[in-house]
């Protein structure tokens, strides 16, 4: 057994990036240093970083364009260390709930770093999952994301099988791959097209995801692909991505149509405005948008990741390594890996596992 | 008596208009003709036009962005009348519900011209209004602007006397001017907001219409003065405008708060694309947009129209000259008539007298 760290070294926010973050030189948005840990006080735990979940929202820490706070998390302020979920070991202990030697998940307050001390409350001991299911889709298909998916779905767009044909953006994303299973599989959406960057995702979405169709939205012939997927019209759209691709959808709208704004991956590093060309759809469709956030159901999520593990369990959801990007760094590469997610590299969850 | 007319002048559609329509010259948007007026059928009467509606949406019949079969009025082709509301004075008629010299109205298929021949089942004959109002209100604020914001309110943002806080932007005009007054003045809607153009037409929204407050978007200080009328933030939107309004008023919603989407007449003429910074605070705020157009409600209008009547004749709702802004112009003025609603030139109801 090594020695308990006392230092560590982490990546703080430098400055609020008004574009896309800056990887180095003078304007860096971030800035690795090492750090003295604090001691530990009742009820905390040092822990090792051994994942490191990214995900879009963490742009909203540093800046997109709302106000801090009408932000759904408080941001992460300048001079600090940059937030993230973590997968992590716990090293030491004063907290009479966690000993040594067990991994937790902390979703909300773990740091860019390589040690982290936490309020042993704020962390979830990570039971194995069935079928020797690595436990870091708990990052993924089985956390933040797909119970995003599942709220989605269920909650803001309550799709069933009155619907005839929902839409996702990022289908091969973290969510999107959720919303594409959950709608199709559990919930019986008649027909589902994913939208998806190049023929590898697009197939992967189709093939063993289940999509009856998805489209490549970085063909020539996006638009007229989308029609061919979409006719008869879209009764739901669950939009990761906002912007261009949006834009494409509306004219797709079925009249009366609900869109769930889940987020808008595609504008976070741009500053310029959110471009719609075609915004009068959502008067002459008579459409409805909705905004929503996971949080709003914190206190039901425990039975609906029961639902989802039951769901891969009896194989009614597909669920493997397929549907994790890992990236293996040490610390230093840890912004890198985070901004693949504004690249469309992913499949599936983007996960940094730290060596 | 005069002979009856066999040609009249009127106004085509020369080409549809990618940014603002143009007036004259080789690329004019129109074109003035005079036409040979068709023989009278059975169920027809010729009519003299007395008044033109100018009307937003009248954009949307030469295109805006949105396909013509997605449209939620049939387009006018080119080669073919600009369509527009208008009330007529009946000359001839082969109709027995209709005599001549009586005045009609017909909301959807009136010309731009001079004289027109209507099927008498779209022309609803124009009892006098109590207290001596003109008939022209019938255009404005007891005709489809104000059931516009009847519908709006009522069925669209539910409005309440548990609102706090009611934005509308376009407040001084015609549908606008009607959404102060039914929010606050029927609905109890606690606060009432406009948005409008220069000092006085922000002075009549509040000092004549009742907001508790204006704010002149023109104004260097407009997002300060937003910020100070909107303390405590906003429940409901109603949006008649788009674009940069629209941009301003999303970091003023209320978590929950829902946003009426009525329509774009910022937009209309701008060849680009509508641009939101804001876009996020649709998520992260939890908001809902909803697109609505008056003609899902048109088989209750005839009992709105009454309560709209009755609330001016109780004196709770405010009618005068003062809610309409006449132009009064030969046959050849009325594209130009109708272009100053994009400029924002009138105040209350827009319409053209033909002399």
């Amino acid at each position: 057994m090594s020695t308990t760290p006392t230092t560590t070294r982490q990546w703080l926010l430098t400055r609020q990036p008004t574009g896309a973050p800056i990887l180095s030189g003078p304007s860096a948005t971030f800035s690795l240093v090492t750090a003295e840990l604090p001691p530990l006080q009742d009820g905390q735990v040092l822990c090792r970083v051994r994942y490191i979940s990214n995900d879009p929202g963490q742009r909203g820490f540093i800046g997109i364009g709302v106000a801090d706070e009408r932000m759904y998390v408080p941001p992460v302020h300048v001079g600090t260390p940059m937030r993230a979920g973590v997968i992590a070991d716990v090293l030491a202990s004063r907290a009479p709930s966690l000993q040594p030697g067990q991994t937790v998940m902390n979703l909300h307050l773990g740091l860019w770093s390589e040690y982290v001390v936490l309020a042993a409350a704020d962390c979830q001991p990570l039971a194995p999952l069935p079928g020797g299911l690595p436990v870091t889709h708990f990052l993924g298909a089985l956390g933040a994301p797909g119970l995003t998916a599942y709220y989605g779905l269920v909650e803001v767009l309550q799709a069933g099988s009155q619907h005839n044909t929902l839409v996702v953006s990022a289908a091969a994303g973290a969510t999107g791959s959720m919303v594409v299973q959950i709608a199709k599989k559990l919930l019986g959406v008649k027909r589902v097209v994913g939208i998806a960057g190049g023929p590898a995702k697009c197939a992967w979405v189709r093939d063993r995801l289940g999509a009856d169709a998805c489209v490549d939205y970085k063909s020539a012939s996006f638009a007229d692909d989308l029609a061919a997927a979409t006719d008869g019209f879209v009764d739901l759209y669950f939009d990761n991505i906002g912007g261009a691709i949006l834009d494409a959808v509306l004219p797709r709208m079925q009249r009366g149509g609900t869109i769930a704004v889940c987020g808008a991956v595609s504008t976070y590093n741009d500053a310029e405005p959110m471009g719609l060309r075609h915004w009068m759809e959502i008067v002459s469709m008579r459409l409805q948008l909705k905004g929503f956030v996971l949080l709003d159901w914190m206190d039901q999520i425990p039975r609906a990741i029961g639902e989802l593990v039951t769901a891969v369990v009896e194989g009614k959801i597909v669920l493997g390594e397929e549907h994790e990007t890992v990236i293996e760094t040490g610390i230093e590469g840890v912004p890198e890996a985070w901004m693949k997610l504004f690249e469309g590299a992913n499949r599936g969850k983007l996960i940094t596992k730290l060596v």
